[in-house]
C-alpha cells in the first residue's frame, strides 16, 4: 500500500542526551533536538497485520495538521521544526476517516463497512493519570498514530477498537455524499482539539457569552463554529492572513480584524474587544495563533469578569502575564492539549451529524494521496486552512 | 391610567392562620388558602409616583403568565387556583417591556426613551441568601411586581433602576420593527425562567448533548429554543396539546410526541427517548409540564449517565422517585425557580439581540390592554402558547 | 487455600426470565429474583492462576459489607435478600487489603511484598461510558470481585494491576503496626463509596458547610469522618441503633439523634437540623440509612439554599419527593454508586496515610477467616459497624 | 475619639492625570502615583454620625494589613509604596471587630452589644457586575473602609448593616475569653482573602489534594490553616523569613523550606514539591509571597494534572509564564482579590466558631491603639505575621 512516510537522520543536538528508551524506539520526546534533514516520501508498505482487538481501516480522507507540516519542515540548522514527540521513520496522519476493511477476532463493536474516525491515542488505563480520569496525560501511551506508530496518511491503517468512533450518521447529514461525509470525519480530530479546550478543560461558557479567537487557522475556525453552536452571542476574531480571515466569516464570526491593520489605525485587539462588548469585556478568549507571547497582553486587557483565556498549541517562548488584571477580574488562564477522555469525539460527531456545525468550508484544498508531497509544499505558504488528502 | 387589577375576598381557609404581616399587607404566602372569588377588572388608577432611584415605565407589551391565569381562575370551592404568594388588590403583570417615561432624581443609568424590560424582584442585598449570592431566595424581597406590588399590565408602572435592563439593541435585531422589539422584550422574563433552570441552577450541558422537554407551553418553548442555541444535538419534546406541539417544530425541536398517542401505540416517552438516543439516554430533561408526579418516571428511566432532570414550576403533589436509576447513572434532580442573581436577563437579552434565539413564534394571540379580560377568557382553553397584551 | 464461598440454588422467580448470558455465567442481574437457599461455606480452593497483567494477593484483612450480609441472608420465601448482581458460587469479599505474593510477567508497577488494596471493578476502557470518563458505568465490566469473580474473603486472591493501589505508606501512619495498617487498607473501599458520593458525584461542599448524615453504619461513619476532614463546620447524624450512634461521636459528629426519640419528644430530624443551623438549613444531606422513602421528607425540609441530598445504596422502594422545596431553594438530589474513575482510592489513601482521617474505630469486631460464619451470624443483629475478617 | 489617620501631600507624578472625580474626592486609583510624604497620626475625631441603615461600632481589635503598611511607607522618591486606590486623609483599618454601640433607625438585624465584624466594601447592587453576582467588581462601590472612607483603627467606626456579620458565637469557641474572641474576629478579613482564592475563585480542591503555599505572612498562614481544614493531605510552604517559617508549623504545615537554602543545596522549590508528591505534582499552589515573577516558574513546573496556581495580592511586575506545562497538564492560573459576594465571611466565621481553624498563633504582637505608630514602626522589619491593635 502507499503511505506518506516521514524520515530523518538521528543526530541529537549537543546537550540533548537521548534516553535508552528513545534510542531503542527512535521515538524521541523533542523532535527538533534529534531529527536532522527531515524528508517525506510516498512509500510502498505492506498492509498492516491485525491484533485481535484491532481494526484494519481503509482510509478515505486525511487532513494535514500544522504539526505534520512542522515535522516535515526544517530550520536553518537543518533540524525539523517540530518540538514535540515524534519517531522516524513513521507514517504521518492523525486526522483521518475511513471504512472498516477487516476486524480482529476480539472486536465486537464494528463490522466491515462501518464508517469511522480514530483517535490517535491509546492510553494504558492503568497509570495514575488514567485512573484520575485524565488519559490524555497517560504515562504509558500505547499508541500515538502518526507520530509514534504509523498513522492515517496511507491506504490502510490499524487501530484498536477502543480508539474508534462510528460516523455512519454522517451519510444522512450530507445527503449521501460520501466524499463530504468522510471529509467531515477527517475534521473530527481538529474540532475536538478546540472542543476540549472550550468545553472540557475550559469548562464552557454561559450562552450569551462573548468569545474572541486569536488565529483563524483550522483550530481557530473550529473554535468559531463551536462557539456559535454553543450560544456565544458574539464571536470576534483576529487574523493577519487575508484568506483565513475571509474564511472566518463563513463560520459565523461577527467581526474579524487584522492586528497589524488595527495598529496602523491607532487601535488594538483589546480596544476592539472592549468596544464590541460595550466595555463589559470578553468572557472567553481562545488563543489559536500560536503566539501567546504576543497576543496575551491584548487578551488579558480585554477580559471581562470571571473571564478565561484558553491556550492551545505548544508555545515556543514564555509569555509575560499581567497578573493584576487577572486579580481584579477574577479571571483564569487555562492550558489545554489533545481531546481524550471525556467523550469529546462523541460530542463533536453528534454536532456534525446534526449539522449544528459544518466544517466543510475549512477545507481549502484537496490532493490525492500520491500527490501528498505537493500538498505539503503548498502548505508552506500558510495561505490555506485545512488541506485534505483523499484516497 | 388603565390597569388590569386582581382582587378577591379575604377568607382564610380553616387551618390557615394568616400572620400579622399577611393581615397588614394583604400579601399572603399561599393565595389559594386565602383569596376567594378572584376577579379581574380594567381599572383607572393614578400614574404612580417615583422615588429617587425609580423609573416610570410606559409599558408597551405585557405577557400573560400561567401564574396570572391561575390567580384569576378559581376552583370548585371558589378560591383562586394560585398556590403561590399574591396580594389583593394588585395590578398583575411580571413579563413586560416598555419605554422610560421619566427617571427619579438619583437615576443615572437610564434616560427618557430608553427601551427596557424589568425584573419583577427587588432583593434586599443584606440578608444571608443575598450575601450568599442567591438574591432569588432573599428573605426581605422589597418588590415582586405583579404579585405583591403593582405590575406591568397597565399603561405605566414603576420599578427601581436596579431591576431594569435596556433592550435598545432589539430595534436593530428586528430591523426597526418596534412592535416586535417590545414583544421580544416581554419574552425575556419567561425565557429567563428557562435559562436559569438550564444554565444556572442546572449547570448547563456539554454541546452535543441530548435534551428532552416535557410540556411545550411558553416556558417549554423557550427551553427548546435555548437548548438549540446552546448546542444540543437533539431536542425531543412531549406535549398533549396539538397546537403547542405544532409550535415546538418552529423552535427547532427534532421530535415531538403526545404521551397519550405513545401509550396507544404501546410505547412511552422513555422508550422514545432511549430509541432516539441509541440507548445512550438523554443528558438533560426539562420538566415544564407542571406534572412531575406523572412525568418523572419516564424521565428517570430515560436518563443517561450523569443525567439531569430539571424541575421548574411549583408542583401540586409529591412525585415518587425511582432512586435506583439515579444511583446507577450518577444522575441528579434539580429544582429551579425564578431568574435573579446571575445576570440571566443580560444573557437572554444578548441572545435575543444577536438573534441566536427568536421567540416571536411563541406569541399566538395579541390583545389591547383594554381587552385584557377577553385574553384571560381565551386562555382558559389552554390552546395558546403566549398571549400578549399591547399598549 | 481457605475461602468464604457463597452458593445458592438456581430458581428464577416467576416473571424473571434469565438471559442466555445469565444462564451461562450464573451471574444474574437481580440476585433476589434467582438465588434460593443462600449459604456460605469455608471451602478449600486452589490458589488462583495468574494472567500476565495480574497480581496474586495474599489477603490480610477483609471487611464484611452490608451487601455481603444481604447476599447471605434470605427472606421468608427463601431467596437471598440481595437485589443487586451476584453469581453463585463465588468467593465473597470486595473490601480487602493484602500483600503482593507474586506478579504476572507483564506487571511492572508492583513488587513482591508491596502492601495494597484492590478496587473490585475492572472496566473495559472501550465502551461509551468508559470513554466518557465514567468507567463505573462500564457496559462490559470485566471483573467485579466478590460478586461476579472470586473476591477477597480468602487466603489469596487475584486482581489486575490496573485495579491495585499501594498502601505501603500506611505503615508509617500507624507507626509500623501492620495489623492496623492492613485494617485501614480494608476500609479504603467503603470510605471510597462515601468519598465518591460527597466529593465526586456530589461535587463537594464549601468549607464551613453544615452536613447531615442519616444512618451511621460503616458508610455513614466514613461520611462523617470525611465531612469533618473536608471542613464541615457542623456534622449532624441520625441513627436508631445505640451502638452505632455512640460510634458517631468518635468520628467527630457534633450531634447525633435517634429519630424515634425525636418523635416521642414532638420534634423531628428536620426541626433539629433547622435549629442547629439557625434556620439556614443544611448544605449537604447524606442518605446512608438505606431508607430514602422514610428519610427524604425530613431531609428535603431541612435543606438550605442550593442544598444537596446525596443518596447511596440501592433503595428498595420509590421515595415521594416534595419538589416544591427543591424549587424554592434551588436544591439538588444526587444519586451515587461505587467509586471508580476519578482517582478516589488514591485520595482516600492519601487521607488515611496523612491521618486526616482514621477509621479504625469503625471496626467493632474481628474474626479469623476460618470463623467467618460466626462473623456473619453476629452481623444479623445489626449492632456492629464494620466486622473485619483477618488472615 | 482616637483614630489612626493617614495623610499625605497631593502631588500627582508626571504622566498621571487625576480625573475630576479623583480631585474632588481625593480618592485616587493609584496611590503611589499621587500621594507624597505619607504620614500617620493618632488624631482626635468626632464620633461618626449614623444613617438609618448604619451601625455604630465600638472597635475592639484591628489588624494591620500589608496594604496598610505599604500606605504608610514611602520609597526613595518620597511617594507612598501602595499601588492601589486610597484617599487622604482617611482613618486606616479594614480588618477589625467590635461591639454594636448604637443602631440606626432602620436596622433590625443587630442589637446593642452584638459582637461583629465588618466587610470593608458596600457594593451598589445595581451595576452589571453586581447583577452578575460579582459585587467584588462593583463599578460604584459605596464604601471601602480604611481606604476610601474611615476604617476601623479607631475607637468607633460606622458601617451599613449589610456589611456586618455577627460573631457572638466566638465567645463559646474561646471559652468566654473576650480578648481572644475579638482578635479572632479581626482575623476574619485576611482569612477571607485566602478563603475566597482557595474555595470561591479557585473552585476548591478534592480532599486528599496536595497544596503548596509561597509566602507565610498572614494570608499565607490563613491559606495553610484553611487547606488543612479542608482536607489537604499535604501542605508544603516556602518562606525566607525564619520567624514566619516557624509559625507555619503551628498551622499544620507538613514541610516548610527557604528557597534560598534550597538553592544553596542545589535544589529548588519545584524539586522539593515533586519529591514530596512522589512525582505526581501539587494540586493547588497559593502564591502569597507577592512575587509571582519569581515564584511562578517553580510553581508551574511542580503542578500536577489539572493543577491550579492561585495568585492573590497585586503583583508589581509581569510574570513570564511557561505555558507549555499548562498545556500538557491541563492546568490553570487564577487571579483572586477580595472576598465579597459568596458568603465567604459567613463560612470563615463558621470555621472559627467551630474551631475547625484557629488563627490566634498568627498574631505575633499587640499594641494599644494609642501606640499604633510603634506598631507600624515594628512592622518595617517584616518579622511579624499579624500585628494587632487593641482598644
Ligand atoms: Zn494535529
Ligand atoms: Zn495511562
Ligand atoms: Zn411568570
Ligand atoms: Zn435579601
Ligand atoms: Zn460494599
Ligand atoms: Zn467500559
Ligand atoms: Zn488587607
Ligand atoms: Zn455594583
Amino acid at each position: 500500500m502507499k503511505a506518506v512516510v516521514f524520515d530523518a537522520d538521528w543526530a541529537p543536538k549537543r546537550g540533548y542526551e537521548p534516553t535508552d528508551e528513545e534510542r531503542k524506539t527512535r521515538f524521541v520526546k523533542t523532535g527538533s533536538q534529534v531529527w536532522k534533514n527531515p524528508r517525506l516520501t510516498i512509500s510502498d508498505l505492506p498492509i498492516p497485520e491485525l491484533a485481535p482487538n484491532e481494526v484494519l481501516i481503509r482510509v478515505k480522507a486525511a487532513g494535514i495538521c500544522g504539526s505534520d507540516q512542522h515535522v516535515y519542515e526544517s530550520g536553518e540548522d537543518g533540524y525539523t521544526l517540530y518540538p514535540g514527540p515524534v519517531a522516524a521513520p513513521v507514517v504521518l496522519g492523525h486526522e483521518f476517516s475511513g471504512l472498516v476493511e477487516k476486524v480482529g477476532s476480539a472486536v465486537t463493536d464494528f463490522v466491515v463497512g462501518d464508517m469511522l474516525v480514530s483517535e490517535e491515542y491509546r492510553p494504558c488505563g492503568e497509570c495514575y493519570p488514567c485512573r484520575l480520569g485524565h488519559p490524555m496525560m497517560c504515562r504509558n501511551m500505547h499508541a500515538d498514530l502518526g507520530f509514534r506508530t504509523n498513522g492515517g496518511m496511507a491506504e490502510y491503517t490499524v487501530a484498536s477498537s477502543s480508539q474508534l468512533w462510528k460516523i455512519n450518521s454522517f451519510m444522512e447529514a450530507y445527503d449521501g455524499d460520501e466524499d463530504r461525509a468522510f471529509e467531515a470525519g477527517a475534521m473530527v480530530e481538529p474540532a475536538s482539539i478546540a472542543f476540549n479546550a472550550l468545553f472540557v478543560e475550559g469548562g464552557g461558557f454561559t450562552p450569551g457569552a462573548y468569545v474572541a479567537v486569536f488565529g483563524t487557522g483550522p483550530i481557530g475556525l473550529c473554535a468559531i463554529a463551536l462557539s456559535r453552536a454553543a450560544g456565544a452571542a458574539k464571536v470576534i476574531a483576529f487574523e493577519m492572513n487575508v484568506t483565513r480571515a475571509q474564511l472566518a466569516h463563513e463560520f459565523g464570526v461577527d467581526a474579524v480584524h487584522d492586528p497589524a491593520d488595527l495598529a496602523t489605525r491607532g487601535t488594538s485587539p483589546a480596544d476592539v474587544m472592549l468596544e464590541l462588548t460595550n466595555g463589559d469585556g470578553v468572557n472567553v478568549i481562545f488563543e489559536a495563533a500560536g503566539a501567546p507571547h504576543i497576543t496575551l497582553s491584548d487578551a488579558t486587557r480585554a477580559l471581562g469578569i470571571d473571564g478565561k483565556i484558553l491556550v492551545v498549541g505548544l508555545p515556543t517562548k514564555p509569555a509575560p502575564l499581567d497578573l493584576g488584571h487577572f486579580l481584579v477580574t477574577g479571571s483564569q488562564l487555562i492550558g489545554s492539549g489533545g481531546h481524550l477522555g471525556h467523550g469529546t469525539f462523541g460530542n463533536v460527531i453528534r454536532l456534525l451529524a446534526s449539522k449544528r456545525i459544518d466544517l466543510s468550508a475549512a477545507i481549502t484544498a484537496r490532493f490525492a494521496l500520491t500527490n501528498a508531497l505537493d500538498a505539503f509544499h503548498r502548505l508552506e505558504s500558510r495561505e490555506d486552512a485545512k488541506v485534505m488528502l483523499r484516497m
